[in-house]
């Protein structure tokens, strides 16, 4: 699923490939990275066809319907007077709280289609577009903007250096957003905080690096950790995976615990 | 310049009218405003054309040289791939600092035409990118990075609800950055914090709102000040114009004191 773009980082710092097998390295689809993505933020980049057929970048607010977004634009808008003539769309949603390095961010794109909900599919889609920006009350009603939907057809997920992958309309539509990663930040601290020795565990005994000499946390999902190690043949980012999936971010103490006595009894 | 793009705002808190004359209501171009809202930052959204003629948006980021961005992008992405088939790209720009409604922020929208720099213009734009992106010297000089710079032809600039403007490329190429509004932030905070009284008398005097009840400064630049009064009729933001536009955050001082004078004799 995950591939890398690139060979040998050249003279960029070097990354360690494991050792050993990686336990178990279960993680998120490409569409289930994408549905979480979408559902952590309401605000993207819209890209649609000028008159002349060239793209069109703008910044837009949108809520989500079943993991489609629903935007409100104004004709008085470029994006709005491009939408009514090509109804080909796009958006790139960046991850929140983004790191210093903004390409090591996650960030998707949605391609599709947008349409114009009917008068049956009208009051949810309104509804979707208020609750995630209060402040279209004050304009979505205004003879101007149009409540568009957009129906994705294709998915692109970037999880940061090396980290991407595709997804089609369909996988995104059937896939959920995570329940744990928008949820986890605390419970990452406390593992980094408090749990050092038994990250490290998990990272030689699990994740593929008896030699690592020190592990840090970065994300938890409801498949499992992303774990950062450094070596003596440089640093690398593994994957130790739970037992089975999470459905709750209430379940990750428990997966944890189970992967700390795992990773002793390795 | 500056318009509106709707009348009246409906169930919106009403924004209320000057009753008198803005003594002086300079405030920079939108050519400026683009200027400086693209010196701010180094990521953007990039719209650009697929296969298939379908827009595609992506996050990049990117360095200036004069004022266009210069960017360095992968063929093994879509958005590289999309360059190198049609080269028509636009980017989209949000000012950092995001309020708590993104729709109030200021962004601009650049759009033209990519180009590769030839072997004499490829130092400097390669030098561009790098002095903005430090860790593309880890990929920059990879097989399938490729460095473009997008010639402006078209900007649009969004500064929050109903304050937007054009800009031609031209325009753009001959504006320059505001060389007070990123540096003012703490000059800002003084004004508001200890000299309430003569932001409100600037807003009664000189800024068409002689009902004011209070004023708060919401941004320097150089050519004057964005003030947001109350008064009993709703709230506004006007405009008090400095005696003479500044070169340097140093010279907001002597303007703002300049200013304060003005106020009280008038």
């Amino acid at each position: 699923m995950t591939t890398r773009d690139h060979g040998d980082p050249g003279d960029a710092p070097t990354i360690a490939p494991p050792l050993t097998a990686v336990t178990h390295p279960a993680r998120p689809s490409a569409a289930e990275e994408a549905r979480t993505v979408a559902a952590a933020t309401f605000t993207a980049t819209l890209a649609t066809l000028s008159s002349d057929g060239a793209p069109w970048a703008s910044l837009v607010t949108y809520g989500l319907l079943d993991g489609n977004p629903v935007l409100c634009v104004s004709t008085m808008a470029e994006h709005g007077r491009n939408l009514l003539r090509d109804n080909r769309a796009s958006m790139s949603i960046v991850a929140p709280g983004a790191p210093e390095d903004p390409l090591a961010n996650t960030r998707i794109t949605l391609a599709g289609t947008v349409h114009r909900p009917g008068d049956a599919d009208l009051p949810a889609a309104r509804e979707a577009h208020l609750a995630a920006v209060p402040a279209a009350r004050y304009y979505i009603d205004y003879g101007d903007f149009t409540v568009w939907q957009l129906t994705v057809e294709r998915v692109r997920w970037v999880g940061g250096y090396g980290r991407m992958d595709s997804a089609t309309g369909a996988e995104y539509s059937s896939a959920a957003p995570d329940p744990v990663v928008t949820n986890a930040d605390g419970a990452v601290r406390h593992l980094n905080d408090d749990h050092a020795q038994a990250l490290l565990a998990m990272a030689q005994r699990l994740g593929g690096y008896p030699d690592a000499t020190d592990a840090r946390c970065e994300r938890a999902d409801r498949y499992g950790l992303d774990i950062r190690v450094n070596t003596p043949r440089g640093w690398a980012v593994t994957r130790v995976g739970y037992v089975a999936p999470l459905d709750s971010v209430d379940e990750l103490r428990h997966a944890t615990v189970q992967l700390a006595r795992l990773a002793k009894e390795a």
